[in-house]
């Protein structure tokens, strides 16, 4: 049987007090979806492999609905913002809720007949994410930006379309801005 | 087709920057839930059958997740705590989360088999809610009570059962502290 639980989430560093599971990415595994592979590869050697994003999540098998926080370090390869995977679920009929804690970035999404969609993430800003449009995150401040996200643990993920193909945006600094440009290799 | 949104929540006041629908609760149509009706009706008469809460909501026909807030007032009716309606979801199987934002209070849970379970509400307590447990909130201070909730718009709200029977606890001021005691009308 289930319990009912209550997690302190920490809105500055995403911990939470109790937690199922985590994982970190660190920069090299995030190798195909960055577009100037000698900055990546030079930021892997100089700094040591960092860490991009972590994910915590708190998960009870048999409840259709979990949360979690992610969390992303500021940072750039070469002009790109640090960035999530991004991902379709692998339930095309399952959405999802971001709720932003601290920090500021931008929320890529696409839809699967490839419309864009470019929503502002910062404190107090709660994304609706409709079924079937992959979502990427982006860090696009000078410090953590934290999320809480909530959706149907069946939801999954399909990494591999995103991977192989990008998106057709890409978030970037130019002239000191945050620009939103047309991915150089996306079809 | 559905489209990502931004929604701007405000904590401190549950106000949200778009929404979907809404609706108020005041005292008067919460007398069936309190105990001390003469402390009740005079509320009422006195206070112009004030506000207990109010719940907004961002819903999407098509998506498999929602999300709103709810406000409670602070407020006594005699020594038992402001509280909203309480209800098990129509849907046995859908479960909810209840992130608290500003204020303080406690979320009163009880299974379909009858267990309780009183989890602690103040901001950063993000509490899961497995499918077929009641849920009530009550606010135990002197602030707003703000939480957003996220849960499947096919869980639906069966409010009769608690409504009638009420919950085995309640929570009450007594010698000016928070004491959650056995209700006196319970079975």
């Amino acid at each position: 049987m289930l319990f009912p639980q209550s997690v302190r989430i920490d809105g500055a560093t995403g911990a939470m007090s109790i937690e199922t599971g985590r994982y970190v990415k660190r920069l090299s595994e995030l190798r195909p979806i960055f577009h100037d592979k000698p900055a990546l590869d030079h930021d892997v050697a100089a700094l040591d492999d960092p860490q991009v994003y972590e994910v915590v999540e708190y998960r009870k098998p048999g409840s259709d609905i979990f949360f979690g926080t992610t969390t992303m370090e500021p940072g750039k390869v070469g002009n790109e913002f640090y960035m999530t995977r991004g991902h379709f679920h692998a339930r095309r009929d399952m959405g999802e809720v971001y709720y932003t804690q601290s920090g500021e970035g931008v929320l890529l999404l696409q839809s699967r007949g490839g419309e864009t969609s470019v929503l502002e993430m910062r404190p107090g800003a709660c994304a609706f994410i409709p079924p079937d449009w992959a979502h990427r995150s982006i860090n696009t401040g000078q410090e953590k930006l934290v999320f809480v996200w909530v959706c149907n643990p069946e939801a999954g993920h399909d990494y591999a379309d995103i991977m192989q193909r990008g998106m057709r945006k890409l978030v970037v600094e130019r002239d000191g801005k945050v620009a939103v440009i047309d991915s150089p290799t996306h079809p």
